[in-house]
């Protein structure tokens, strides 16, 4: 009889945002009214319309599938050169990466849980804590962890504590790790590194000889040119980095799906042998074995996001969600909770009132303010303690969020 | 430092396609001329443009993407409702599917490798030999596999022979298995299963508590009523099989990217433990943890397919098609070579020449006839001494294939 991978049986029952949906049905169903007061601030998901030079580009797309002498049927695996091309041109510029480095994907969520295919098991795994908990979730299931330990952490990953003290920006540890998983801005708290903080984690690993995997799904947010937008800002990142971008949260391609990995030819691993190669020829093979590439018309609209207007119009995005960031952060401040984030990230990191976790902070501001947020702990046991408020709202939505939380009382 | 996955070593140096592409331009790099008289009948890709009907919802999909009142960002992990809806009624009528049982990806060669994410390492696995070479592949990625043995198969790896003596439909083996691939109609063979046959591998499979992993990416093709068109018409099969299909080769969704599988609640599996329990629920985590589902506008034209025009539009295809495979089949029959399929399937196997192997049958067609074929040893030890030759053309094309075909000499 066929064997079951055991591992599914270590995660928690309900994946996190799968667990507030079932929370959020079962109170509408018990107050219908409920239904129609509901503001969203928890899943990361962009609310505004794709940007007319991404929806220009669809319908070019289409028109193409639709005849003889324009049709498209598989691509190359990895994204068509245009795009891959456009990508380097907007967004690493100067930094020595070739658009053959660049591997265009169905989204970001997915690179993330594919990258564990070209690396053994038996490697040190460093997590930031909280985090989003796709990186977790697919080294469980891919059976690189023992079990759930009582400190929330599953055995076999080292957490790398973000709290206030650190300004949830770990730094790097005092011992050999072999992959870690680092994102910034970060997803859920909004916190930000400066350059000299990730040219610490970059010496780090060269000097360790460790693969940093670097979620960049937010690197529009940066809003500061000081700070790095990719990490290969840090030039000897190219030989200790794979990077996942995204275009869901910058032109909004959450429901279009569309994102990139950066494999740098000059980063290596070791094989068990000890022999040392690169990752990149291996990265190249799974693509060709697992994937037949990007559907066309979205390949079109991800390269439409670098033309003129792409640009402007993805600018505008990000200008509306930054500020929905800021305004909710004040918003939280008002309540006279601590708040973090919201500057250079579309999400606001909120401490619980005093003795709430944040289960019950999420059940009160649902059932008082009809808000609904995300706990801070389904993203780690350091998420315990705070809520994450998401910026993805339209400017009305945010400014009725703003006030029904002036007004809520959340300790009683 | 990071160790890397060393299976990647045990795959030859390049994927079929690719290296067929090496060849290609190789010699159009030593014969220009070469370049503008290149037919291509080698990779199973169509040439015909979309039908109407998806090109209508691709651009409806975009247009609603671009307002607020329709926009839609991430959609559910597993596929829109109203999409598996439709393909429950189009495609299992009457089979006692339901449609959460249908999980829609971006495409069948990608669920063909994430199915094994559910399946422990140390099943038995069989595998038809010759076969679309992304089974035995994702196997030998994933640690399932010994080395490549001195018979071509992967030691760990039950080869299942298809040959002319068995019409290259496989029987159930005399020995327990825990997984088996089967593809009908058959990748690379075009060879189509019968009734009485798929039943005697679904009693096997009960018998010996297996899970059959169905690949009927060429369902469209099978032109029989009597014959079956999914493995669910046999109904014990919902008991022990999964089911992998695409609109890539119905609809012409090899660039759009859509297909889905079949996970029925029925079908049971064991944890190490011992413990019988639903795979469903695992397959189901396995999307949640992995995936942000399919692109929206691509949803919309998955669900054209089954228009009353959208039907019509793609059995014009099918036929389309199929008249070229019986053409190819004739062509190359008349150049005195045993052929096989392109009955049911837009594949025809042909013997070729005497002494002559699949690569050398491959370089000469390419330089004789300027046609690229696809060798069948790409396809696994059994395709030795095969070609493949793939119907998805126009038909001025495929009738000076024939012709070209009826005035070259292979044997010299």
């Amino acid at each position: 009889m066929a064997i079951l991978n055991p591992n599914f049986r270590r995660l928690p029952a309900q994946y996190l945002f799968r667990e507030i949906e079932r929370r959020v049905a079962e109170r509408v169903a018990s107050d219908p009214s409920l239904g129609s007061r509901l503001l969203r601030a928890g899943i990361g998901d962009v609310t505004e319309p794709l940007p007319p030079a991404c929806v220009a580009a669809l319908h070019a797309g289409a028109d193409e599938l639709s005849r003889h002498e324009t049709f498209r049927g598989y691509g190359p695996y990895t994204g068509h050169p245009f795009v891959r091309e456009a990508i380097v041109a907007g967004e690493y510029a100067g930094l020595g990466i070739d658009p053959s480095e660049v591997f265009l994907s169905d989204g970001s969520k997915g690179d993330v849980g594919h990258a564990l295919e070209v690396f053994a098991e038996g490697n040190r795994v460093g997590i930031a804590d909280p985090v989003y908990p796709v990186y977790v979730d697919t080294n469980v299931l891919s059976g690189r962890t023992g079990p759930l330990g009582a400190d929330g952490f599953f055995e076999g990953l080292f957490p790398l504590r973000a709290n206030a003290a650190n300004g949830f920006v770990p730094e790097p540890p005092d011992r050999p790790l072999d992959l870690v998983y680092l994102c910034f801005p970060n997803n859920p708290t909004g916190a930000m590194i400066d350059r000299a903080g990730l040219e610490r984690w970059v010496r780090w690993a060269i000097a360790h000889d460790a693969t940093i995997l670097y979620d960049g799904a937010y690197a529009d947010y940066v809003g500061d040119p000081a700070l790095p937008r990719t990490i290969y800002e840090i030039p000897e990142a190219r030989r200790c980095a794979m990077e996942f971008r995204s275009f869901s949260k910058s032109a909004g391609f959450t429901g279009l799906r569309c994102g990139w990995t950066v494999c740098p030819q000059a980063l290596e691993g070791r094989l068990p042998s000890g022999e040392r190669t690169q990752v990149h020829p291996m990265w190249t093979r799974r693509w060709s074995t697992r994937s037949n590439g990007v559907s066309w018309p979205v390949q079109r609209a991800a390269a439409a996001v670098y033309s003129p207007e792409g640009r402007a119009q993805v600018r505008a995005l990000i200008e509306l969600y930054r500020g929905n960031a800021q305004r909710l952060r004040h918003g939280a401040e008002s309540m006279g909770l601590r708040a973090w984030g919201g500057m250079h990230a579309p999400y606001v990191w909120v401490s619980c009132p005093p003795g709430l976790d944040s289960w019950t902070t999420f059940d009160r501001l649902l059932d008082r303010a009809a808000v609904v947020v995300t706990p801070g702990v389904g993203f780690g046991p350091s998420g315990e303690g705070f809520v994450r408020i998401s910026a993805f709202n339209s400017r009305a939505n945010v400014e009725e969020i703003v006030r029904r939380l002036a007004t809520t009382d959340l300790t009683r």
